[in-house]
């Protein structure tokens, strides 16, 4: 369902992610997406990729030092102590927070202030509105102030273990990294599984590398990896979509700020697969994934499937979680 | 070796702690302290575990409706939204976020306020002081106000999957919780075990339930849950530290604050088992489990065995991290 | 302009709100109500009041001690040390901070993570929407995710030092406090004013003490101070409305969490003098102020009018500002 | 007392350091410091400069455009909604905050995140460490991180409002502003007070303007306003601590970052007039004041003496404040 004219418009886009929508697939109440085609039996066979137990982490460091600039009021997470070491040595520990009680041992402690959009992250169903609606049908007014009433990352609290397939695209196509604007097709995504040799399953968590992490770290700067809309990035294509959709995979994650190729390919809609893939497939998204040295692994073993880990926190009504993905080999 | 007084003092925390003390035992440069056990082969006899594929989630809700009543500063977890449906409906995401263009699409996004031992966590290796040593010998001054630099719960971020044990001694006391100030040993966990015909091998994640977290749920309040060392909890005696290290688990978890009884055993000494696990083992200790949901799955099927899977987020230089750890069963 | 029937509803507060509107009264484009009346000559004669040069705090401390319970979300105030004296003892500051040059001297530095409206406090005057309005008529959407960006408190930078004059209602009453419910009228104010010997006049910042500060002081405990619509408590009636329109003050404070008499006089609205005095008079409230020790020094000396400073932090988009208000004698 | 060598050291440092110290001199007790200076009588005498009645904030706005760039964590404020008029418009307020009753008013809420030292702000006598003491004394350990212990901005409740005086070193200079680097001394300081026709007195809070901030409103950038150590900047000299000192000033801020000349005068000493000031004699520093509309002012008036307001919040145990200072002409 390639879009029919040269530079496809939110017509397209409507079309594209009607054909692709899974609203009511599940029952009106469904909070879930395509989180559903992880069953049981599909987690049990991701425990089954398992051959040497080592663990490769996704995550990208939680702290000052990571791509945020301040776009959309977004920053790099804040850590404070609230009682340290020193107060264990100089027995401020005990005098301002033990009562004047020397009990022998003495506790740190410290606080994390967090964007829950700044680091290594799953987009909740409900972070993305198209025309009034979040995923399901559901009323935008459901994520209010409060948060999200409906389809907050809470729900998928049980949900992000099972077979995950790294599609290391950058590395298929011969490149240490896509180029800003290059865009991803279902076909790429399907010829580079096949020459992976790894077959996507329905209930998949499906990484896909562009390698614009390694890009950064190459260049030692994020530069505008988190421009958001002004950046240039490479990314899932319009065209990946339907291949998305007919795989039935539960996840999908890239190694980009927001997963999709940027500029985008449409003339007049900012984030056309985050409309199609998180409003109407029900698609939960992971973003700022890590994926190098998973890359590096699969590339040297020649083995692209995994035990994949990456349950979200269960924040009450927030529209997204940090997280620490992680591989087993 | 229990301790050899009626009531046990530093002293006797001083000569358990030298009896499982891991300093050095990994190198001076160690800052995994028991996630030494946890290699990727026993990380892959973990997934073993995995028969039906039921993910069961051990997270409380990260919310305000958390155990916290702001001892020593803690307080629970503040979620405020960025922007959110509000803001899509009105147009106010397009005028004030989106520079005023209009591209269909409006992101949500939150942001979390979060104190690192509010909710369900891991403490890490520098959570916890004695003597001015943290674990390994390095000195508390490593834990300054920029955070640890030694021991940080970042350096767990590839462990903690594995294979996971429940012990669930209140159902084995027959009991729904264990009382306030109840002590569990070794023998008891290891009698536990039997009982529920468990093997505990090295390597393992062991969660202990004390029916604590039930309890909260019972009387709709959490009450004294987290009032630190003035309330009474069941937990983890002196007399499980041997145990504990003689089995070379990776990590203890338990449903309580604290993981240790309260009040403790000793007369002097606030909290002895963080200063002989954390401290001088080199335990990492996860806390505030709510290992209702599994111990249910487990007392109905029998198999007390399952891939574990927590690892931290992480978070540069932090004292612990807050996790949803997932039990597959 | 006192209601119409015994129990006043909606309507009424209409039919006052419509009596007391200043919307458009300073021009379709003011932001600032009746902070108009506050012009220069008469700053100028509140700087006239000054005798002896006594300074008196009105400020509750900003600290976890504050009057929040929680509810709508407001905390007390959340203060962290990023850099502390104990850094500077041990080292960790040359080391952590100074990049380990020693060049004699070490800061400390700190944080602060405080809900607006959580201590003492000027109410914006887009504090509050009434029917889809706030004051001077500009939508409500004027107050986004982002902010207020009309009618924020930075308006105010420049306001808000003038005469103050204190209506100690409740030593007028020959009460230590006046009783929850207990609703000041215009003819209390006017009557207490003559009774102190105090004229108010245009451009005043108007203190009114119910004594209910000293009260929680009395009983050492905020109870239910700060509990919102469900709490008791004293303050300004219905019928204090048309007194303060027709005196042309520039602000009015109260010792109490939300400035009007709880439970409300009406039958159908939840806080009417806030549609009012916010939405339609354009006043700028202030609230929990401590009054006791002015009221003790005007009782003393017989003096109620003062120079009052209190001007808030220009605080962009913001819909409150925490303040340490000042009466000079 | 200027240094006797070319290129000043410590040894410089400590000798003025000695001669200008206010340790013990109100105390052992004591913790106001040169604020003592700031007595009754004048301010009273300070409320006698009012003569128009205009008033010209001094503040730097709080917001995300402020001049931190990330360096020792500081960042610049972060405000947040807690409710919105979004809520109010889609019915959301009442749904989630109010219980579902309609009582026609829907309030809004924010929040802040704001490191003390971000913006226009007083330093506290506890914001400096010098060879492990605070002002008079007391010994570092008395701000841990539970905050203050002593010399704690909340001292201050009482104190900074009074006469202010500007010395507009810049303009009396012939200078749009000093350049980086160029220090001012006390001769300086009292020429330019001589020239302008103003007499400095004992109690004043003197504020000096270097310009620095109009060369950030003119380059519309912030550049390394806020970069510390490694930045250039105007500001006093070491030859300014004595003319201080004798003036008995209660409280000096300028229109820089950090006060004083940058790069320092000394060798060895990272910030010595930090050392000087606020250590030793005990003075209550401003920094990130905004005196053009002030400067402007004085001189299209001849008159630099006015009113000066700016009374700290009264944050508990912090070791600074944000403020909005005042000038009232």
């Amino acid at each position: 369902m390639p879009p029919t004219s040269a530079t496809p418009t939110i017509d397209d886009v409507r079309r594209i992610a009607a054909a692709v929508s899974n609203w009511g697939r599940w029952g009106s109440e469904d909070q879930l997406g395509t989180l559903n085609h992880l069953t049981a039996e599909r987690v049990a066979s991701g425990a089954q990729c398992v051959r040497r137990g080592d663990v490769i982490s996704m995550a990208v460091p939680f702290d000052s030092d990571g791509p945020q600039r301040g776009g959309w009021g977004r920053f790099n997470p804040i850590h404070l102590m609230m009682r340290d070491g020193n107060d264990a040595v100089t027995g401020t520990t005990v005098r301002d927070f033990y009562g004047g009680f020397d009990g022998y041992v003495r506790g740190t402690d410290d606080l994390l202030i967090l964007p829950l959009q700044a680091g290594t992250q799953w987009d909740a169903l409900s972070h993305m509105v198209f025309e009034g609606k979040i995923y399901n049908g559901y009323a935008a007014t459901e994520v209010s102030s409060l948060g999200a009433l409906k389809n907050d990352i809470a729900q998928a609290r049980e949900k992000l273990i099972g077979r995950g397939v790294l599609l290391d695209i950058a590395r298929w196509k011969g490149k240490p990294w896509l180029d800003g604007g290059e865009a991803i097709s279902g076909d790429d995504l399907e010829d580079c599984a096949a020459a992976q040799g790894v077959e996507v399953r329905p209930g998949d968590i499906v990484l896909v590398r562009t390698g614009q992490m390694g890009q950064v770290k190459a260049e030692g700067d994020w530069g505008d990896y988190a421009a958001g809309y002004s950046a240039r990035a490479p990314g899932l294509g319009l065209a990946s979509a339907e291949w998305i959709h007919a795989k039935q995979v539960a996840a999908v994650a890239t190694d980009t700020w927001g997963a999709e190729v940027l500029p985008t390919e449409t003339r007049d809609v900012s984030m056309p697969m985050h409309i199609i893939l998180i409003v109407h497939m029900g698609l939960t998204l992971g973003e700022i994934f890590d994926l190098e040295a998973l890359a590096d692994d699969c590339a040297s073993d020649g083995v692209y499937e995994f035990l994949f880990s990456a349950p979200p926190l269960p924040i009450t009504r927030a529209v997204g979680s940090p997280i620490n993905p992680v591989a087993v080999k």
